[in-house]
């Protein structure tokens, strides 16, 4: 695989910064209309007198928009080989027209996978910002990528 | 708030399974575009030699398809009060053009919000599932309901 990134290059203890997605109006209404039409996220009106203060933008709409920033940073230059899924997920500040949104990932933890030499895991945490450095979403998971250079003879862990 | 469902009808250990959303190809293109454009999302050919096999969803695709058919079924009549996050999520098989998708919801868990005698707490469990009855995602988490009674000189729990 010709790619940049490899497993060696999410070492744990390393923080990597990046992005920067300005959310208008109109994404927010057009993601909620189809996949989240909850009152606070497609009526200005109902949104004041929600929780929330004003129209914000669907949970899961915010996180649609980290993965593109985390596509456009790493992934797709990087020899991914997905992830089994998510834990802690917080939402934790509405997001609302105009914000704009940057994230922070840290490599919590990095290991060979047992299994299969040419691979390695990595669990990271990513917090989501928005432009008054407030978190807005956090959350944790692992990933697989291939290795750089597959291990020869390692004793599988 | 004149709604259809309060936390009293979220009950510990009570099921509901409902949805039916086919997936079709041009769907998992345009969101994969916006937001994750990763090659097995986007390119047949690519796809093909991946570990999906085949052109699939984004993860956050099928989270977002679940979210609707949450809303078109409860939420949207519901006295919801949002959701602080999830756990767990797991993305189990690949969600391919022409899946039909629908969620199993379970209520593992409720109790009355301790420092707001209208709010109640619910813990449930949410399982997708494609046209074969195989588990494609599974999340759990807790959201806030009104209580259509709310506690009157109840103990604070």
């Amino acid at each position: 695989m010709n790619k940049r990134y490899f497993w060696e290059d999410f070492a744990a203890g390393s923080v990597r910064e990046f992005g920067a997605t300005t959310v208008t109006r109109e994404a927010i209404l057009a993601f909620a209309g189809q996949f989240d039409p909850q009152p606070f996220h497609l009526d200005e009106e109902a949104a004041k007198h929600s929780l929330f203060k004003g129209l914000c933008a669907s949970g899961w709409h915010t996180a649609a928009m980290t993965m593109r920033m985390m596509c456009d940073e790493y992934l797709l230059d990087a020899a991914s080989l997905g992830s089994p899924g998510l834990e802690n997920i917080r939402w934790k500040k509405p997001v609302y027209p105009g914000d704009t949104l940057s994230v922070r990932m840290e490599i919590l933890e990095s290991r060979p996978m047992a299994s299969r030499p040419q691979v390695g895991l990595v669990r990271s945490s990513w917090t989501v910002l928005n432009q008054h450095a407030e978190p807005v979403m956090t959350m944790e998971g692992w990933a697989m990528f291939s290795r750089r250079e597959p291990a020869v003879g390692e004793n599988p862990g």
